[in-house]
């Protein structure tokens, strides 16, 4: 049994309103919406994820999607859910104001992003995709495509899918086989096979969307030579009423470790109804708008997935009494044994960093719309919110598992479900290798470390800021007018400073090694993941740098920000130790 | 489609002959076997666990175990294999001669273990549950007992469980309740629920031994009352012919994330017939005999299972084409990637550092029957080789699945269930938890770090072999008569002997960090898996360090001695370097 779901509406507020020193949802509208606004509709999503999508999960699990006569079955109650999440408008909020929705600020839908995938992550991967479609269509469609496809997108009556796998073309998108002959009316005849197509199929919508990457006659070989269609579900009559089927059909519905509610389809298309998108032979570029907002919304994903098998682990280890505990007296939980109260720790400050990144990610994003100059950077995050928080997402649902001891192995205990969704995440929208590869390769090594020094010159101011609490309470405590928390928060900046100082010198000593290998570059890419995890545990170390400065300038709410206080010392003392590990590995190059 | 198994006979003759400076087989049996003839033994083994357990591996986990009208039925095909096993004497052969067994030494034993499970976790459960429970009744069973129980075990003809957890006893066996009330005849009435049974019940043997740890009327509270009980599941006439079903039933299967075919049974007693093993209250000193073995069986399971992931990783990886590889001409395999290269380095680095270390352990207890100052360090080394190894394995079946990329989370590929299989390794038989605070408390602090010491010397001295090699290489070199194989030898030694020193420098200094916490447990207590974590990485680079001493003294097998200098390399490089975080974290203590 799943614990109830709990979202985490003062993180977020503290997130929006604090932790980076500013209001950044204000700053992001203009001040038409505040931190505090936000906050309403985080728990307003909180509340509506708990009570419609939350109870779905297990079921969904348990059910699964289902392949009957050609047509996808979803688990009983995802059609009405759909529903609902649509009438409540959720669809509609995650859409940009230019197609149509209400233009919410990145950290906003980073915040409902975590919400949606952390109640039911195989539900989830629905908005998650119709969100990106939505994204590429607003950058590259004809007006025609956008009143015909996505205004029914924004609505949330139709839903979108992401066409690129082949059975030959995974990771090397180069080999995509699906062609796409032009017909004279203008539409294209698809003809192919795509496998791994989430939501390919499914019967919670009248109509789906799928973007698909094809050939078209006499285009160049590899990546060059795809463009980008859109292949209606059922094809659309001129005056928008919905037609015949498209000649597009679902061969096979995949049996995963996993997300089983989530229908994973082999679609065939054969000779199916396709209409370009954006330029010929633009297709790669069209599908990376996608692609990207895929793999940030993974960063998000990885969050939900992560906090959810927290939350189960936290309930279960609060309730649980076996043993005595250590140094406690009378009957306590097994979460105050030292040990589960370390894996407890360890999950909380990993979940708490990658969730901050994700809206300062986010952020930057809005930021950059504005000024350019900060889109290398927000790019730069990509790669590593994706593999870093994936990666620790599998991570932190074993850690979920261990702290249920036997009960973890049961499948009724609901824990385990986490840990078999989780898996998928380092995979889908490019492994963590391609994310590495991109990180090292075009964000890195082709300008030299400018970016990469970009962060940890922050990284050092957030050190220097560190360094002037630490002082403050120093001082104060000497002038004798200092209460014992202001000490803690002073003590516990100073050994962040120390410990992120450090850290950032490893990483820049490992950005040089890295770019040292400019000249070998099979040593740079035997090393990239453990670059890419590199960065993402010091972006984390300095998330919580960031927490522990605004701690300290916001006294207001003690006991909450003692929590965060230890969360900041627990990740310094145990996951910031990590990048020393990875900078030798990085220095290494690859093995003979 | 899980691919063949392949028994790793080749890593075996160079641990029993090599790897150890000398024949550890002949000295372990006087000269009556020899690596060699172990050699023999293993491939044999192999031969059997490839052709008969093998092939039932993705069956059983589809299959699975299930219980019908009362009595549990393993999938089709367990009970034809486990016949085939025990004709083939492989029960036999785990037994001590005083059991009347075969009395294998222990480094041969490992061998099999690891055979066993990686090719059928799940059917090895019932040889490592078996094995476990012939050692114990060795040591303290009567005569009678022997006669009617043990010797029926160690012949395979039945099998045997331990029978420990209660759903409010897990961790904590001193709240352990089943009452044993004795009987006028001598036995004892046996009442009370036990959880989480590994073949609890089955169909693949005439009868089940279940050791069960019970209280008695007035004994102490706490586990100084827990007596041991053998409670056959069918009684035993006094003519050694089965009689009537003894009152214990199966109440429920669980329904586990992996493992599936085997069977994890809640056991009612209800006024069941058992009998006293050893003395009274000596129960959970009995149990202990068990317990040890088992744990020790759990690194061999450990061992077993991250191979036979690997294994399905290398052969998709050799198999399946996919996009240029980097530095590479013409169409390479994805095994050829770097990243990829590097998740198989990492893998079979870890896994022969694993398979290393289990047989050096199960060979020191067998040197430490004839000096009994070696016992510390072997009894050292079982939490380090089950917490260590067990959490190792389920990182790298996780890997396993990330070399199959979207293939890897198709239930059909087959590697997906042993990343399920793997899951309960760190939980069973004693968490990773359990393990860390046997090692911290009983082993490290009661002793002040004498027997670390022990180990840190010994790493010191390969470190000076090391270095006699490098030297070598480089006299040689100067001296001009030295081939490129003996130059890679000396420079991977120089840069092991260097790595080496410093983990256990570093180990050294969380060692004395972690007695420093003498006076406040819960600091050592919330740092004690970090701890263990650091000593099985350092225990694994010392294994390395060996190998590459025993390289550079036996120059006969090139390609297969290169190999194992990348491994070693790597190893160092990758997974040594983690040494130095940990030894951070442990610094810490307790995050207030």
């Amino acid at each position: 049994m799943a614990t109830e779901y709990q979202p985490p509406v003062a993180d977020y507020a503290f997130l929006y309103g604090e932790a980076f020193g500013l209001d950044v949802v204000a700053r992001a509208t203009g001040g038409e919406l505040t931190a505090e606004d936000a906050t309403d509709i985080i728990a307003g999503a909180g509340e509506f994820a708990a009570s419609v999508l939350a109870p779905l999960q297990e079921a969904g699990d348990r059910e699964g999607a289902r392949l009957v006569d050609g047509d996808v079955r979803l688990p009983a109650g995802f059609a009405e859910a759909y529903r609902a999440f649509v009438e409540a408008g959720w669809v509609t909020a995650e859409a940009p104001v230019s197609a149509g929705g209400d233009g919410l600020p990145g950290s906003v839908r980073a915040g409902l992003g975590e919400i949606w995938n952390a109640s039911n992550a195989a539900f989830a991967l629905c908005w998650l995709l119709t969100a990106g479609q939505i994204h590429a269509l607003d950058a590259a469609a004809s007006d025609a495509l956008r009143e015909t496809y996505l205004s029914k997108l924004v609505s949330g009556e139709w839903t979108g899918t992401m066409n690129l796998t082949e059975p030959d073309a995974g990771t090397d998108l180069g080999a995509i086989r699906t062609m796409a002959t032009p017909r004279e009316d203008g539409s294209y005849a698809i003809r192919g096979q795509k496998i791994f197509i989430t939501w390919g199929d499914h019967d919670v919508a009248e109509n789906i969307v799928h973007l698909v990457l094809a050939r078209t006659p006499g285009a160049p070989d590899g990546a060059k030579g795809l463009s980008l269609f859109v292949a209606p579900r059922v094809l659309v009559n001129p005056d928008g009423t919905l037609g015949a089927r498209n000649a597009v059909t679902t061969v096979a519905l995949e049996h995963k470790l996993g997300i089983h509610g989530s229908p994973t389809c082999v679609l065939s298309y054969e000779d199916a109804t396709g209409y370009l998108v954006g330029e010929l032979g633009g297709g790669l570029a069209g599908m990376f708008v996608m692609m990207n907002s895929a793999r940030i919304g993974m960063g998000f994903q990885a969050t939900g997935i992560a906090d959810r098998a927290l939350q189960q682990a936290q309930a279960y280890a609060a309730d649980r009494i076996q043993g005595r505990v250590l140094g406690r007296d009378g009957v306590a939980p097994i979460a105050e044994h030292p040990d589960v109260r370390r894996l407890l720790l360890s999950m909380r400050s990993d979940v708490f960093a990658m969730r901050a990144l994700g809206v300062y990610v986010a952020d930057l994003f809005d930021r950059a719309e504005s000024d350019p100059a900060l889109l290398p950077l927000a790019e730069f995050f990509v790669p590593i919110l994706k593999g870093w928080a994936t990666e620790n997402a599998v991570a932190l649902t074993s850690d979920a598992i261990q702290v249920h001891g036997g009960m973890g192995f049961i499948e009724e205990t609901g824990v385990a479900q986490h840990y078999r969704d989780a898996r998928i995440m380092p995979i889908y929208e490019g492994t963590t290798a391609i994310q590495s590869n991109d990180l090292i390769g075009r964000k890195v090594i082709r300008n030299q470390g400018a970016t990469a020094a970009e962060l940890f010159a922050q990284v050092e101011q957030t050190v220097a800021d560190l360094r002037a609490v630490a002082g403050a309470a120093d001082a104060g405590a000497a002038a004798g007018d200092e209460g014992a928390t202001a000490g803690a928060t002073g003590a516990v900046a100073g050994r962040a400073a120390d410990r992120l100082e450090r850290a950032a010198a490893s990483a820049r000593r490992a950005t040089a090694d890295l770019i040292g290998f400019a000249e070998s570059p099979r040593d740079a890419h035997a090393v990239s993941v453990p670059y890419l995890m590199l960065l993402g545990v010091l972006a984390g170390g300095w998330m919580h740098g960031l927490a522990v400065v605004a701690v300290a300038a916001h006294d207001d709410a003690a006991a909450e920000d003692a929590g965060r206080l230890t969360l900041a010392d627990f990740y310094g003392a145990h996951h910031l130790p990590r990048v020393h590990a990875l900078a030798e590995t990085v220095a290494s190059g690859e093995t003979a």
